[in-house]
């Protein structure tokens, strides 16, 4: 079968059942989390190699150091979603032999600047030729004082890192509707956010409080990320609130869009979905307000048929799928 | 200017110089090294990434579980070159949507085979989608209690790791020149080793002797990985003995070709050329002897100009590139 009739979701899952499991080392991450604990004597050490084509990740509006600096903020975020605080990137990059040199050097540049805005180094990576295609992973190793994975129980409150969901939703709506240079103007913090995208490395603190049951990051939308935290805990996520920043509400109402149409199923955004268990509350809230750091209940989780539902009405998991969305 | 006109080792050299510089973190290894060390209080960790297009590694006669093998293996023997053990690794693939999931479940399989032969995992990874193209990338950490860069001197040993030297380059040939069917009947070893190639991980022990003064894997050709040390060395290689496999030997006579250019400039090799500290031989090779790892002599660092001779013959210093070969 082929794989866009199957979808990555569903092959990744087949790779896992089939051929994977029993290849995680550590009780705290598994299959399904957004990055891989070492294991063994290495219980702290988080690994995650993470990338795209180029065709996927070039928007039009893009500079080379743009998709540099993307890539390497998006495995930061998943090593942060789980608690692990980057120590170094490497990044392997395919490009056609007829693509100028300055495009090699403005893409590692972004990278560098991206690695050492997180706190980290770039330590160098692998060049490789393609014809009439091109690709981006980076390789990330994190430290991880308390891994955070997928194990919420009902009861446990729902947060969101920075309430502003729906940016990169607004931006990936103007590009897929040919009005991304109209949006671009009215609506530039949108744009710039989108292209240089910053892992939240305050949820690594929060991680440390050990109140912390479940996290992920958005990555993939806000739906999607849900969806994922309710499947490990067989529990419905029961939003109350979900935090959409103005700027994407101006846009839904200035193109008659569905703002939490952008906020559930953006992806490409970069804030931490997590769980905290119940009673915990205040100490996280308080810990996250000494770092300054942003963080929005949304709700919580209770028993019942696994979901999501939002005010009563139930939302579809749905979320980026590689082999089917290009 | 154009990526294949620069070439990839002078395009590696201006990001290093322009903006990798100061990245590195630990004073064993550097730029140029196989692997990097992640640096702070972690001068023991090895990171890596290494990967390619499919196109570049798929030669006809490989299954997908070869392609998943080949991958891990090398970024294995990166590690290896570098002293260090492989802990663990993650895939990254780009794939067609229309590629069947068969494919897909093959590399993996492949990639984890490799991972448990390296004494390892494969901590899962991304999969991408790309038209009409395809990629494969592996991260890979490891631990090295004495990381080893490319610190030789005049006055050290030059060895060469089990002394295959020259089965791909049989391979590659007979590929190049459209005989690799008779040629895989014929030599059947090649093939297989070629499809499946081992990294050497009792370097590590070697390594741990602290006799060891440089060290890089034969992955870009015999004669490119002795340039690197030669230049780092600031000195000239002066080789004694090339010791080319049997096999190589009898498929150049067959074929008239020069078997020493099968064993100095084939590539795809993971054999570990490394440097001994004068005085120190005779306990690496009698370590070596205890691990049942076969090492071979092949010469001497001297002062003089930096280069590779053979028996007084300058040999020219080219490897694969990326950017000009494919």
């Amino acid at each position: 079968m082929k794989l866009s009739e199957l979808g990555e979701h569903e092959a990744v899952k087949r790779l896992i059942e089939e051929i994977l499991a029993g290849q995680w080392r550590c009780p705290s991450l598994g299959p399904g989390d957004d990055a891989a604990c070492v294991g063994g004597g290495f219980q702290n050490l988080i690994l995650k190699i993470d990338g795209g084509s180029l065709a996927s990740l070039w928007a039009p509006w893009m500079e080379p150091a743009d998709i540099g600096w993307q890539a390497v903020a998006a495995a930061a975020s998943d090593l942060v979603a789980k608690g692990a605080k980057p120590l170094a990137f490497a990044v392997s990059l395919g490009l056609d032999p007829g693509e100028d040199i300055e495009t090699l050097k403005g893409i590692v540049r972004g990278a560098a600047e991206a690695a050492q805005a997180h706190g980290a180094w770039l330590l160098g990576g692998d060049t490789n030729s393609c014809s009439n295609c091109g690709w981006i992973d980076v390789a990330a190793v994190g430290l991880a004082e308390k891994p955070v994975g997928l194990q919420a129980s009902p009861g446990d409150t729902v947060y969101v890192t920075t309430g502003r969901i729906g940016l990169a939703g607004l931006v990936l709506d103007s590009l897929a509707k040919g009005r991304w240079r109209e949006a671009m103007e009215a609506y530039p913090r949108a744009f710039s956010e989108f292209a240089r995208p910053r892992a939240r490395l305050e949820f690594v603190e929060l991680a440390g409080t050990g109140c912390i049951t479940a996290a992920t990051d958005s990555s993939d939308g806000l739906a999607y990320s849900l969806g994922k935290i309710a499947e490990a805990a067989h529990a419905l996520v029961e939003l109350e609130n979900i935090p959409v920043e103005p700027e994407a509400l101006r846009y839904a109402e200035e193109y008659g869009v569905d703002p939490l149409e952008l906020a559930l199923y953006g992806g490409q955004e970069y804030e931490v979905i997590f769980a905290v268990r119940g009673g915990c509350e205040k100490l996280v809230e308080e810990r996250a307000a000494t770092l300054g750091l942003a963080v929005a209940r949304i709700g919580r989780l209770r028993e019942g048929p696994q979901g999501i539902t939002y005010r009563g009405r139930t939302l579809s998991v749905r979320g980026w799928d590689n082999f089917k969305n290009m």
